[in-house]
């Protein structure tokens, strides 16, 4: 099961929309149908949503008929803009779209098919990566795992959220593959049910023992004694270590806590914003009504009821037991730690 | 619109399952129908499914033959032991099946049929004491809402879930009443969605502002300060203030503490289990994997995914600040205040 492919000049993708019903790829020929696909969240997650939106520039660049560098740059910005405007939160989009850009700027070559041709490598590397680098967040997750470990997660940060084998999930993978007794709860993560319909499904396809739980039955385990820790992904993560994530997951934070439960998020370091100082900068998406109301075209609330449905939450730095990214796991103080990590990767 | 009422000596139930999309009523003849009205949860909530228990019992005496008071008896033992065997958790339903137990017991006559009709005039007791209780615990309730509110509930106790105008919801109607300008936030409250189906609808039947948010919502509203109180229902209060109540009212109850937020409950007397000392006394309700992972008949989990579906919850003490009852507000230490409460009703 891949989450995204490149094939025959296409950007092929796992409809995630349609799981765990129906296996169906979708193929994007142009980046308006990244663009659609990420927006109405066919692909999510915000490292997957980063790749394909590298794709998207691949393809916008590579359907360009003009030879001439200028006009091509105009046109590749406007198909920056077009992705960026897709989902407001989750930073590797942004991140990726600039990777992208950069190759376009920095190329030492007035030839535009040249620059085609690097801007399509650029796309590759970043999926490549994306999967090389989920490895090392679970090589690095694995070492907080106990040999037993009863973990909760909530949303979907697996293979489905990324290029491959996940950030969470990557560290619950990396546990099983260490041959420990991993058992996972998982939070079935309203309104859209990744949890339920992502990484359930995910878990048993590798064999992972789940157990699928609703949103609020998380503090019943943990007040039972039943979680022995949290870890979630991230879609942004602020310099002080604030971390913005799927709604839910500031009180799974706060009722770990509560219970004295770690509570670790995992993200590649291209999750990191460090020009934003604090969770509060971070521009929360909201989403339709319809999210909430419906489900499968069936109507699940009264009619014309007023609704409220933020994508995401953000948790403050010290409910956050560490971050585990590609390049170590990271421990308070974050605004210090974090800072250092940039520092030495600027060396 | 009424959740029950008496007809042509039959139970006509409002049919909860099929809100907001359909009202229908469900016309119950025998002690049976009611049975499995109150474990497929067509009609819910504590009040109400005492009310409903106590006509299963009337329906299940008028329909005996025998003019033999100790055969009478007997059947009648029957049809208790079916009704205490719907739902384990709600002590109101024990409480009214005792009540029209200890009528027919306590009869000074042995003409069945003047039993009967003392058995039918209970059930209507308590269904009519239920009302006048809400309006009562409405009238304290009211008290402690400002002027201006934003109250969050859970599930549903409103008319619905008692006799008609409600626990929580009473509470809240007689501050709307009152004139005051309060505002819900409804949970949605998964599994079976109470609170979007039953809460929201109910409230906007009466023109009382509210906003459906999914469970995992509340804790990002009470960190931007959006809530000023919680109230909610309770199945069974314990003898030291532990509260059980729908899946997921713990977090709200831990989540309001995290914040400074007071969070109420609101039940009638006959809610509170003097027998039980402490919430770990309660038997919780485990109810079928396919409330999870089904809706409305559409699978929306991976086909044999395990799932654990607790009912309730306890929520211990120490988080509730306070318990409005029809004989007042009731505040910690719960253990000698309830204590007072009762030696008071037995003077």
């Amino acid at each position: 099961m891949k989450t995204m492919d490149w094939q025959d000049g296409c950007l092929v993708l796992l409809d995630q929309t349609r799981l765990p019903g129906e296996i169906i790829y979708i193929r994007c020929e142009k980046p308006e149908e990244v663009a659609e696909a990420i927006k109405t969240m066919r692909v999510r997650g915000a490292p997957a949503i980063g790749a394909a939106a590298a794709y998207g520039m691949a393809l916008g660049a590579l359907q360009q008929k003009t030879g001439d560098r200028e006009q091509f740059m105009k046109r590749l910005q406007d198909i920056y803009d077009l992705l960026a405007a897709t989902r407001p939160t989750a930073v590797n989009l942004f991140w990726a779209l600039n990777r992208m850009m950069k190759v376009a700027e920095d190329a030492d070559t007035g030839d535009v098919s040249e620059i085609k041709e690097l801007l399509l490598t650029e796309a590759h590397n970043i999926l490549l990566e994306d999967i090389e680098m989920n490895r090392r967040i679970g090589k690095y997750g694995n070492s907080l795992i106990p040999y037993r470990a009863r973990i909760l997660t909530h949303c979907n940060a697996g293979a489905l959220a990324t290029g491959g084998y996940g950030t969470a999930l990557g560290v619950i993978r990396a546990a099983h593959e260490a041959g420990k007794q991993v058992e996972v709860w998982a939070d079935e993560t309203r309104p859209l049910l990744q949890g339920a319909r992502l990484t359930a499904w995910e878990l048993m396809q590798d064999n992972i023992p789940v157990t699928l739980i609703t949103d609020s039955m998380a503090g019943y385990l943990m007040k039972n004694g039943q979680i022995d820790l949290a870890v979630v992904g991230a879609d942004r993560i602020t310099g002080n270590g604030d971390v913005a994530n799927k709604i839910g997951t500031y009180t799974v934070a706060v009722m770990c806590r509560e219970h004295g439960i770690p509570f670790y998020v995992a993200a590649p370091v291209s999750t990191i914003d460090m020009n934003l100082a604090s969770g509060d900068e971070i521009l929360i998406e909201e989403r339709e009504s319809s999210e909430v109301t419906n489900l499968y075209g069936r109507e699940i609330a009264p009619s014309g009821v007023r609704v409220f449905n933020p994508a995401f939450d953000v948790t403050p730095n010290y409910l956050v037991t560490a971050i585990i990214t590609d390049r170590g796991i990271i421990r308070p103080p974050y605004e210090e730690n974090l800072g250092k990590l940039f520092l030495d990767s600027d060396k």
